[in-house]
């Protein structure tokens, strides 16, 4: 989406360690004309798979998973973060490591609210490692749902987790898609 | 108002402790078209008071924040919760003390986004003790940014963080009162 690119390339700012931080526009503050056109986005990849919840993780996740799913008319499930893997018998849960934190998160989401009727699209704010999309599948696959695809808004596509997931058979799109970056030569983003 | 009253008659449960559970559609499983419907409820009630950014705390307020901020055309900053006070000298830090998790949180945001020229409006879905309220607009009293009003979703009014607000000068604005709840006699609402 090259208006995406665009933007990131303007206020992206990409500093050593592979951190690519985009909060001043993405998940810390949020432009929300921008997040609307990024929903509208995934309606146009998505909006004729049958899907009837959109699934995300807090807490980065939400604002886009809400905006995008009033164009699906459908409600959205957010994922906890448990520090907890001993949570009980009402929530499917599944880790996720984070190496953004250095620490496991166990991400929860209530039975009541996933089960076997659901097609699920999964919507995140990033994918590098695919830890958290990966979890969230295994959320839909514990509840018996089954998913529509994976939409991201800004793929590592230098890292794993892409082509983890691709290669399990789910559809993942990727709204921009970051081919290589650097503090000194900036962002390169894929064909 | 009343649609949202009726909402939560129909699917809150209240359980002994004080607890008020929404998450069926509220701040777990979200329900969007509901969410719409309150983003532009807040935008009637301070859609003439100059807001040009709406600040909420993660996770649970982010998404009613970023559906009102459509009719605001307005970003939205999301305080986070840091579990350290030492956070450098790059944000703006006020302590929250959650009596739902008896723990103290630490909400930061970066004082790239939030400034003297800001004038904000403070969302959350939740108003009881007003710990978390206050604590943003702590975080705009340092920035030099103006509070325009503090909207919620659901205020437990029998708790006294919404009179507290008020006495400080805030002009607070709750879209369901809670009068009184009880797992015997369910809920009753402000006149």
């Amino acid at each position: 989406m090259k208006l995406l690119e665009e933007r990131i390339r303007r206020d992206g700012k990409v500093y050593a360690g592979d951190v690519l931080k985009v909060d001043s526009f993405l998940n810390h503050q949020i432009d929300v004309e921008l997040l609307s056109l990024l929903g509208k986005e995934f309606y146009r990849l998505f909006g004729d798979c049958g899907v009837n919840k959109i699934l995300t993780v807090e807490a980065s996740g939400i604002g886009i998973a809400c905006v995008a799913a009033q164009s699906f008319h459908c409600p959205v499930l957010f994922a906890k973060k448990s520090k907890t893997s001993n949570i009980g018998n009402d929530f499917w849960s599944a880790t996720a490591h984070s190496y953004t934190h250095g620490n496991d998160n166990t991400l929860i989401v209530s039975k009541s609210y996933l089960g076997k009727n659901d097609r699920v699209l999964i919507l995140d704010d990033f994918l590098a490692n695919g830890c958290a999309a990966l979890a969230m599948s295994e959320l839909c696959a514990q509840a018996g749902a089954s998913v529509a695809g994976i939409g991201v808004v800004i793929e590592k596509a230098y890292q794993k987790g892409g082509a983890l997931l691709r290669e399990k058979g789910f559809r993942v799109e990727s709204l921009a898609r970051v081919a290589s970056m650097s503090p000194e030569e900036g962002i390169r983003f894929c064909d």
